[in-house]
């Protein structure tokens, strides 16, 4: 059991979408600068790692489970909890439930420690994690299997904006592609129950990625590649929304 | 002399940019987020606007001087007061400040109310504006005069995470792409000083707009346009960054 630290947050109207849902890549945002201020209370904030021993968390996997999303304006409570760890990855879970203590979404993320010179995974470093109390295990979490897709990608050109301050894209901006491909009339009328991404490679500035999609109704599967390979690949589990 | 509000608050990882300096749209948002609880706290929320009046808040022009831009991690204070209105503008300052109460950055923006239905704006409304205490006033802001440009722009699609809850572009999304067209090199050698922004008509989904851009020296001019016209002009003044 890893010490739980809670804080509470409104949906701000500028990352609510069309539906007056948050905007999923915006929820991810939040629960990482949550466990940010985890650290920070903790004594061991991203600075600190950065400082002493040069290493920077990196999301590699989602799994996204969502009871229902939050809404424009609703007040959550947002609690995290580093679950476990093994030789390479952190597992971190976030569970947001709404004014009732009802569960809206549970988010587990898996983290590495990235090398910033080398930009290469360092093994998990126990003076790292040890103040946020997960328990050491052999196991590893393993997301669905993705099929490469065959098909064609429409084309995004990486821009400025989509780079955060490692100067790479930010884990968010995937999110959002994600959503690229998606019909309008799909999004209005579907509302997404589960979401596992894999990040496999960092986007740079210039470069231009190919989004790609496949639906097997109420399954979407997505891939973002581009001439370095596959960057990421997530699928989304839908329900029809009742009128 | 309107009623001042005033709040405290922190830039986000998520919202920095290379350069470490929050993004001017996240900026724009927090802002207008200000203007909204003001808004809450005297009694005449946008909520409120909406249900008895058919009306929403559009932002038509912004004015905004910088400083400094706030930085990542950086805590500020954000103050806001509605400075005046006419017959159909109502304008508003937010001014940003550091935590030794030094100024960083100005924003004036003009906002119109727009009836949700026909989607035209409608004249002032006193009891609206009577909470904010602004000035009543004959007076016009007046931006820059925006040359059209002639050059090709490059296209954009517009996609579902661009649209607000409104179902039109968010007029932060504009921002955002005024920037798309610089280069990267150019935006880690200059900081941003002043930019006007002026917004003639929505955007809606499954437009492909074109962003044109002319960049004269330490002036930037910019304009998103399509098939319907132009939808928004844009001036950028730039300083070159010591090292």
């Amino acid at each position: 059991m890893g010490k739980i630290f809670r804080t509470d947050y409104r949906i701000p109207f500028y990352e609510s979408d069309v539906n007056q849902n948050v905007k999923l890549s915006h929820l991810a945002n939040v629960c990482l600068q949550v466990s940010g201020l985890q650290g920070e209370e903790l004594g061991m904030s991203d600075q600190k790692v950065l400082d002493d021993y040069g290493l920077v968390w990196v999301v590699t996997d989602y799994e996204i489970n969502i009871n229902r999303l939050p809404r424009f304006a609703e007040k959550i409570s947002i609690e995290t909890e580093a679950i476990s760890y093994n030789k390479l990855f952190c597992y971190r879970e976030f569970r947001l439930f709404d004014d009732q203590g009802q569960i809206l979404v549970t988010i587990l993320v898996s983290f590495v420690l990235m090398d910033v010179e080398t930009r290469k995974v360092n093994p998990v470093i126990e003076d790292i994690v040890a103040v946020f109390g997960g328990d050491k295990t052999k196991k590893l979490v393993r997301g669905p299997k993705y099929a490469s897709l065959q098909v064609a990608g429409q084309d995004k050109k990486v821009t400025y904006l989509d780079l955060d301050m490692n100067g790479h894209v930010n884990n968010s901006k995937y999110i959002d592609w994600l959503f690229e491909g998606l019909d309008l009339d799909f999004l209005r009328q579907h509302a997404l129950r589960k979401i596992n991404i894999k990040y496999n490679k960092e986007i740079h500035y210039g470069t231009t990625v190919q989004l790609a999609l496949e639906q097997d109704q109420l399954v979407s599967r997505h891939q973002i590649a581009s001439q370095l390979g596959v960057h990421a690949q997530a699928e989304m589990i839908w329900e029809v929304i009742d009128d």
